[in-house]
């Protein structure tokens, strides 16, 4: 090989295949047209893509290549999470800067590979292109919906609890890159309960609650009391107040979900999901969006992180 | 709606799902944390993924947004052609430029929807966002392996006719953007014959066939007589002859395959894919990647566009 070989895209795809387990389902992997896998009869494929850029979904020179390639694949994991799926494989496309890129595309790959072999997903194949613009990634991750199937937004009705996992507010300290894709505790939740509704926590608690609401044609009050704060949301000083970073800061990834009140009860009691809290912090009513504070209901804004498209 | 959420990535989801169609395979569609497909029993699930940057892959103001999104979907369409594959579903993230984002995503999305279409695919999900930098388009597409499965680079071998389907060179003049992927003509062919490799033709003809013989453990001989070559590569007057376009151009997304010399024999004899001639381009060898022209053979380069990785 010389030395200009080693330096090209093909380079980096064997040194990627090289770094590349065999794995059950995987029927073919990358360094040919496309990837193989063996789907398991009667079960639903989920699909999902997210892209993250570089100055907007993260800032590279801050978080460095292992971190951003960790959120690239953990994002697509919350998506996944977010119907109680359970991920299977994931392709990646990057747009590498031109200086600097193989050892950037060595150190993304490793961020992935980090977060997708907790969560068993292969990682088999995709795209590396160098270009003058700044660092973009993006994953698309393929999962298994599990019985009695993939839960979506739209079936929360009036008089359910408003549920949730974790903890919200203040992810800019460090959660937006390091959180842990709730994969498991939403396979435990849909082994526990019967879901009606669920979301995965990324525009904000506030505006994920609103999408809940809007997709099941109803609406939802969130008690300030009973809103699980993360600690990280206390140390903002930045003139909000902690509960509003809560409900509106994004990227938490935890879970926000709709039960029946006997479920909820039982989860409250329970607390199946070892060593992530499940909070009651509502309820589901007819419409509208309500934050109720001291005994009072205020209109709550679904305020969260929308990307403006002019 | 306020004029401010009309703007928004929400208001455009929004005007993507009522242009979506429903599909049979399709149990949710744009709108949710995921998408869901049905999948068939013990059919191998095909994924590839391609991301087209601005000013690498395409230049906007010459393209326009249309044949952008054509071709995001158009490249991954040639991908699951090359292993034989049907297109299922396809997925789309976006990095828009802020001004004028939102036209731009209609275009986009009317553009891949113009060739999905074509070829029965379902635009079920994606992700939309907005930055500082250029148009960033990735897609990508789920396909069905046909029997008797998916068809690999790695199984040429010596003795092996190579075969191709239409011409080769000068894409830049247009065919880059509005090429037909072979979908259609991969599945004939598989119908038809054993193949025994195959691939579709982005890095240009001989990068690509040193692909197939890379994988396969063998190598090849290309007549120069009989490598079809495209009018376009006879316009471009810059130095190079035609045959080194056809060899060396990329972007062709024609087919180039291995099968055994009765096999081709019959391709030449009954033309089976209607409108796309099949080309006899040469024979699968030992080793060696060469150009036999006027009875003389010598070494071919396998050039072709690389990214460079520095």
């Amino acid at each position: 090989m010389t030395p200009e070989a080693t330096k090209g895209e093909f380079a980096f795809i064997d040194w990627l295949r090289r770094r590349t387990p065999a794995a059950a389902r995987v029927v073919l992997g990358p360094g040919d047209d496309t990837a193989a896998l063996n789907w398991p009869r009667d079960v639903p494929c989920l699909v999902t893509t997210d892209m993250l850029l570089d100055g907007s979904c993260f800032i590279l020179a801050e978080a460095g290549p292992r971190r951003v390639g960790r959120k690239a694949m953990a994002v697509n994991l919350s998506d996944i999470a977010a119907m109680a799926g359970r991920p299977v494989a994931a392709v990646v496309g990057v747009g590498l800067p031109r200086s600097g890129g193989r050892v950037l595309a060595e150190e993304l790959y490793l961020g992935l590979r980090e977060v997708a072999d907790a969560f068993g997903t292969a990682v088999v194949g995709g795209d590396t292109n160098s270009w003058d613009g700044p660092l973009v990634i993006s994953a698309t991750v393929l999962g298994e919906a599990t019985p009695p199937g993939p839960v979506r937004r739209s079936g929360a009705r009036p008089g359910d609890w408003l549920m949730a996992t974790g903890t919200f507010g203040g992810s800019i300290r460090g959660k937006h890159l390091n959180f842990t894709p709730r994969v498991r505790e939403a396979i435990a939740l849909q082994a526990a309960v019967r879901l009606h509704a669920m979301i995965d926590v990324s525009d904000g608690l506030a505006a994920d609650v609103w999408h809940l609401c809007e997709e099941s044609g109803c609406g939802a009050i969130v008690r300030a009391a009973d809103v699980p704060v993360d600690c990280a949301a206390r140390e903002l000083h930045d003139g909000k107040t902690p509960l509003e970073h809560a409900l509106g800061d994004g990227e938490d990834f935890e879970l926000a979900f709709a039960v029946a009140p006997a479920d909820g009860r039982r989860l409250i009691e329970t607390q199946p999901l070892q060593s992530v809290p499940v909070c009651h912090v509502g309820e589901f009513v007819e419409s509208g969006l309500w934050l109720e504070e001291n005994g009072a209901r205020r209109s709550l804004a679904p305020a969260g992180y929308i990307h403006a498209l002019d």
